[in-house]
């Protein structure tokens, strides 16, 4: 049985992943009847976001509890991730990616990334395992993956050019639409970058998982 | 073009709605092209629960603002809504329904229901629209309802006979089933009342959205 590791970034698309899209993976997921475990990391959330008003709120909470909303108290610490024991890792979108997993969504280009993410996807690519990245995920995998190799990847338009300036090569697409980086097993869907149907973010999420399960069992 | 209200009570099972079955629920609208409204009330949730631990936390936190989670923003506050203007409901389940728009959780057949809530199921079923209810949410219509009308709804298994003391009749059904009170237009499915595939859980709210658009526009 193949197995997957999805990894998530809180529980909100303002201060976390992206709600949708995390249970649109777990549904592909499960669906091409894939075991699943869910990760998170045990810290504070960059900050915490009104979904209602956009206002940053005076409240503090964790990633990893926030995280167990979607995972359904079902959910791993990310230091205990052992990618030799998952075929795939699946990283739904959301701001937690660009604020919990990085500072993208501050310093763009010159972002910094989690050292304990980082690690997780630089351990995945050298395995020649594959990769699922949605929504703004891709550019984490491109800024982590930087100094080793260059990734091609979609995050739907990117009008300001982020991912070239963080050392990638972009391909525009639709949310329907998937970009496959073959050399790396680096599959990307825009999701919620756009804010389109939630059936085109279902088929973009489902052809991405399909995709990454190609490349499982596949030759390294 | 056919209208549906989407009704939430927070963001987490423990505490609010159950993300996935409203994600699902969103979805399977969405693909059916009915055009939908996301409403919760503007009220404290009921308690916070920690959904790694399964513990109640020193925490407060708002339905209203917590749904926007899953509304992605898009969310108006429930005291706002005419049933008039839509031609069905949708209550997805999850605690919210249990402890913030009554008190099922604690109290069972002598729970008491929010007035706004109450007022909105009735209203709903005087005018002849149909209702969705998921998970536990088939209880809460039933008691809704307890003084008016006996529903027929299915909440999975209900070995404590739940339904029955709220005065209504369970009919047991599996998780990818649905069963239809066809006098009352209530359609009812049980998701994760048992903890089920979400494969599953999808093909439950998928027939249960289907059936209920099916009486859209049918004779009152």
């Amino acid at each position: 049985m193949v197995s997957a590791a999805v990894i998530l970034s809180g529980c909100g698309h303002f201060d976390g992943s992206e709600i949708r899209e995390a249970v649109l993976t777990l549904w592909a997921l499960d669906e091409a009847e894939v075991n699943v475990e869910i990760f998170a990391p045990d810290m504070e959330q960059k900050n915490v976001i009104n979904h209602r008003t956009g206002e940053i709120a005076d409240e503090v909470r964790n990633v990893l509890i926030e995280s167990a909303r979607i995972a359904r108290g079902n959910i791993t610490p990310l230091s205990v991730l052992d990618v030799q024991k998952f075929d795939a890792l699946f990283f739904p979108g959301g701001f937690g990616v660009a604020k919990n997993f990085s500072d993208i969504a501050t310093h763009g280009s010159y972002c910094a990334i989690d050292p304990l993410v980082k690690r997780i996807i630089y351990e995945t690519v050298l395995a020649k395992k594959p990769i699922g990245a949605i929504c703004i995920a891709p550019a984490l995998i491109v800024a982590a993956l930087r100094d080793y190799f260059p990734i091609t990847v979609t995050i739907g338009d990117d009008p300001e050019g982020l991912i070239s300036k963080l050392g990638g090569k972009h391909q525009v697409a639709t949310t329907t639409e998937i970009v496959v980086d073959t050399t790396h097993k680096i599959v990307s869907t825009s999701a919620y970058m756009r804010n389109d149907r939630i059936t085109n973010i279902a088929i973009g999420i489902k052809k991405c998982v399909q995709k990454v399960l190609s490349f499982c069992g596949s030759p390294a």
